[in-house]
């Protein structure tokens, strides 16, 4: 399908004001198109906190205009030669992600760890080779490696709840999977928004024995112990620190604002745990003791997203066990007042934006 | 044997002064003698950075009088009837454990990780569950749980070489055995101080591809060398941090000042490397940036000595590989000078005292 009858339009930000919900709707130009390329027609995608760190310039300047969303789902309506596990008219899906250099001699590529590539190009915010930019998902089309596109078709889950899981759900899945969560193990997930709550449902389908979620606030209590979860509220509960303290074999971290009880959390946990830190405050993490790593020999570890494998097993994993992403959907023509709601903190748990001119708004979620 | 012919006599410190070179000869009441104990008529004893906090209270208030000291190296003089491979007449040696509660229920214990029991006895510092105080090395004798004691009557290495080995030898080995280190791996050891060199010299011996040495000044880089690593002086080499980025599979930290550029350091690491700390800074570590950790899927790690199963091991490591501590000796009625010495940074590169009592100094280290 040689032929390209679309246009790659989107909601642009065009300086740091634009997360206050002052994003344009306007053309953009994609990538050359490559034979390892798949580009996809947009019916969904999930608004992340990365989204708004990078419309505000908040990890450093952003290259405007700039098109963020990094959670698709659509359709493949072009397909380059040389992706074999792909066709057009497939339902599919894309991250973070949009290129990496896959090549032999690259040492995270070759030990299937695409997410560190030092070539790695983010779907949105990065450059190509070429020097092309990368444009997102809040938009009517995106183009992206084909490598990173995630077939869809044959998984039940629709796409307004698979969108989130894309960056959202890996972000926490991965490492989750990659520290033994699973049975035998106690884990606590800090931090209960959209990574959070993914945070929870993950660690219970890969059978945790207990999860915990800790939050500032006790507001979200029971939504979190319908998902299965205890519950710690650090600003309103007493002695939490005592009651937990040593009790916990992992913690992902999803808070991405420094203003967290650090020497707090890693007290939770027992010899040898991990501290999975996964947020990204655009200041620095709480200074900490020493002590608090060397007294029982704890870990903290980083993780950045996930590979496209991890994302298909998990969204696997999602389908066989009935795991559903918590979201509200918006159309994606109101996108400006999404992103102010987002900023306010309103997702219970993970916005969605819906492509009024690809699919219908679902009737529930 | 049940009589006791000999008396407790030590170097004490009374107050926080003492770590100014105002130690006393004193005489000490040890726990009382249980038939799970040794007794060590004291030969040799390492002056270690934790004698040096602990006698100025630097990690919290010293329940004074002292008796530091918790690298010791002797002869087994009374043993418990129920401590199996130890007789009298052994040379033995003890590091920074006196005792730990070794119950089946305890998940330290259980797992062979006495080191971070709950219950852990330090070797001076610490209090026996019935309230006495553990007295440590810098004296004629010392009594431990025989568990806890090294039988060195097979090992060629003589003990003034043994000595340093049980608390700063094994404080790097752990952690580098633990976390891989060997064939294939570049290993960095931050700090060139007791800790470090010993750091360089058991990477070298567990076969590590590279070892590289970091330092503040460039005045060690001839020892570093000739120990087989290579060298970088923070504060002297121009782009330190360029050249060796993404180098390197693991770090141990030894430096227990919180003044060093901890986001450099982590800027070495290859995707998922380990920075391990061992120092134990009396201030926080330095706040580094979320980033640090994630864009490579870095890990921080903590690790606390070692447990004497891994003592033994690295004695015999050093034996079979001719692994040989680079010391200082003065006989340990100088104390107090040496002790002024220490902090002055004077070892090259660890110091040992000779108990002129029980051993004569030996000619050559």
């Amino acid at each position: 399908m040689a032929t390209q009858d679309y246009t790659f339009r989107g909601w642009l930000g065009f300086d740091a004001n634009s997360a206050q919900g002052n994003l344009v709707e306007a053309e953009f130009t994609p990538k050359a198109f490559e034979e390892t390329d798949v580009d996809i027609k947009i019916t969904h995608c999930g608004i992340c906190g990365s989204d708004i760190h990078t419309l505000r310039s908040g990890w450093g300047q952003t290259d405007y205009p700039q098109c963020v969303g990094h959670e698709i789902a659509g359709t493949a309506v072009r397909v380059g030669s040389r992706v074999k596990h792909i066709k057009v008219g497939d339902r599919v899906g894309v991250g973070a992600q949009a290129s990496a250099c896959l090549k032999p001699d690259c040492y995270d590529c070759a030990n299937g760890d695409e997410c560190y590539c030092p070539k790695l190009v983010g779907t949105y915010g990065s450059k190509y080779p070429d020097g092309t930019k990368s444009f997102g998902g809040y938009a009517d089309y995106t183009r992206v490696s084909g490598h990173f596109v995630i077939q869809l078709s044959d998984i039940s889950l629709p796409s307004h709840l698979v969108a989130p899981m894309l960056c959202g759900g890996v972000t926490v899945y991965s490492p989750l999977k990659r520290n033994g969560c699973g049975p035998g193990k106690r884990v606590g997930i800090v931090g209960f928004g959209g990574l959070g709550h993914f945070g929870v449902l993950f660690a219970k389908a890969l059978g945790a024995d207990k999860v915990v979620a800790i939050s500032r606030k006790a507001n979200k209590r029971a939504d979190a112990e319908k998902m299965g979860a205890e519950y710690i509220a650090t600003d309103e509960d007493e002695n939490w620190e005592q009651t937990y303290a040593g009790s916990l074999d992992l913690i992902v971290c999803t808070v991405s604002s420094p203003n967290m009880p650090l020497q707090g959390y890693l007290s939770l946990l027992r010899t040898h745990g991990t501290f999975i830190q996964v947020g990204a405050p655009e200041d620095k993490l709480p200074a900490i003791s020493a002590f608090s790593l060397i007294g029982r020999g704890v870990k903290m570890v980083g993780s950045l997203i996930g590979t496209p494998r991890e994302i298909r097993e998990m969204i696997e994993l999602a389908d066989r066990k009935g795991v559903r992403s918590w979201v509200n959907l918006w159309p994606m023509s109101k996108v400006n007042e999404a992103v102010v709601a987002f900023g306010e903190g309103k997702p219970r748990y993970r916005f969605v934006l819906v492509n009024e001119k690809h699919a219908e708004m679902p009737t529930e979620v």
